[in-house]
């Protein structure tokens, strides 16, 4: 019998943790820290970090895992991301039985919250169809949250939707119909520059909620060359980059 | 000058507050509190707690304020609500001239996120048109978190967008376009039922993340009914009700 806590961290900055969130982590048996392999980015290192600092339970133990890549040769994207989840699940399993032979308590840490764009959740659930795994999920500050506090601006205008998407959708399917405001993750190409930028404000972060975040802001004709160029800069000098923005009408 | 600080403390579990907010707290002179009348809900005995248990600087002094009520008379929404947020605004400052008459450092605790359905950013910046005010936003775990935490599911499906909305929107609107995953917040009228309910899943929460949460999940034709009367019936035990549902076809 495994209880699996996801436990949402925030965006790399040890000050979002949540007194709930201490808590879960001094209360697991094990802690997995993916690893994704050097150049990738400094993500695992950002959670020994958290880990040396708030875990005070000496009887905690924190184990690494190699992280599978996805195939590039599976061409759709939806089976691709199904196989590759397959196969972390099969990493989780043989960890976990490693190091808690006979079961126990097992954390994650995941940045930001465990709901929004991440797999963690969906990597326990394929865990529950091969074993007994009771799971508890530990909200987090988002990035959006990261995003919107930076900035010192609503996410919403007042009683209006927003939007939350990712460049993928953005690029494919354009600015949907159903709102003024969209945040948009996951965004490898800057595909604000898909979309019409007549009368659009930006609101961009890299690194949103760490002490190397990034700030541009402005109206989207005339910042959008300037975020570029600052991606790529920022990109090159830290080896990995995570980036989020807002657009509103 | 005023050094403003907007504290997103989480859906009223103290579990919820970050490193950062609880830092932010001792760091201020002055919190207001507002006090909306007995009878409205009890956050602000909720956000005194809070105050009780983390602060541990002395120096920081903690006042209420009344908060003025909307004018009924008003008949356009968005008018009825800058007329207020306007009021809101009077009140602050005549409320922080009395505490800090040379200036300092107020803290306002704000329920979730400052940037999510609150008008805390706006009345901040009503008061940056008559002082200076340097605001600052610390982010917090949102209800739509607490939400996704509490019955273990992800907002989004993978790579997908989702749109996060009002009952008011969902009843005047319908279900937009944009996304299969709804999110629907501030519905005093359980606006689910304004839509087809065919093939939707509902994930609905009252008090989130609280103790006395209350959860209803399942297909949205046959929950419904279950989820009006226990809302009604919370609400007449707990003399006000604050809840969150997600949508998904």
């Amino acid at each position: 019998m495994i209880d699996l806590t996801l436990i949402g961290i925030g965006t790399g900055n040890p000050q979002h943790l949540t007194l709930q969130a201490i808590d879960a982590l001094n209360a697991v048996d094990l802690i997995l820290i993916p690893n994704k392999g050097a150049g990738k980015d400094d993500l695992a290192g950002l959670r020994r970090q958290i880990c040396d600092q708030v875990i005070t339970n000496e009887k905690v133990k924190i184990a690494e895992f190699d992280l599978p890549g996805r195939d590039p040769k599976t061409p759709d994207y939806r089976q691709r991301v199904d196989d590759w989840h397959d196969a972390i699940a099969v990493v989780w399993s043989e960890t976990i039985a490693a190091q808690l032979p006979s079961g126990g308590k097992v954390g994650f840490l995941v940045w930001g919250d465990p709901s929004l764009y991440d797999s963690t959740m969906r990597i326990a659930t394929r865990l529950q169809r091969q074993q007994q795994v009771a799971l508890t999920v530990i909200p987090g500050v988002t990035s959006i949250q990261a995003l919107t506090a930076s900035h010192a601006i609503p996410v919403n205008e007042i009683g209006a939707p927003f939007t939350v998407t990712t460049g993928r959708q953005l690029r494919d399917h354009g600015w949907p119909d159903s709102a003024d405001t969209l945040v948009v993750m996951l965004d490898g190409d800057c595909s604000f520059q898909s979309i019409d930028a007549t009368g659009v404000q930006i609101w961009w972060s890299a690194y949103a909620g760490m002490r190397e975040e990034i700030m541009v802001s402005g109206l989207l004709s005339e910042v959008a060359d300037q975020i570029i160029a600052t991606r790529a800069r920022a990109r090159a000098d830290h080896g990995w980059i995570m980036d989020i923005y807002l657009l509103r009408k």
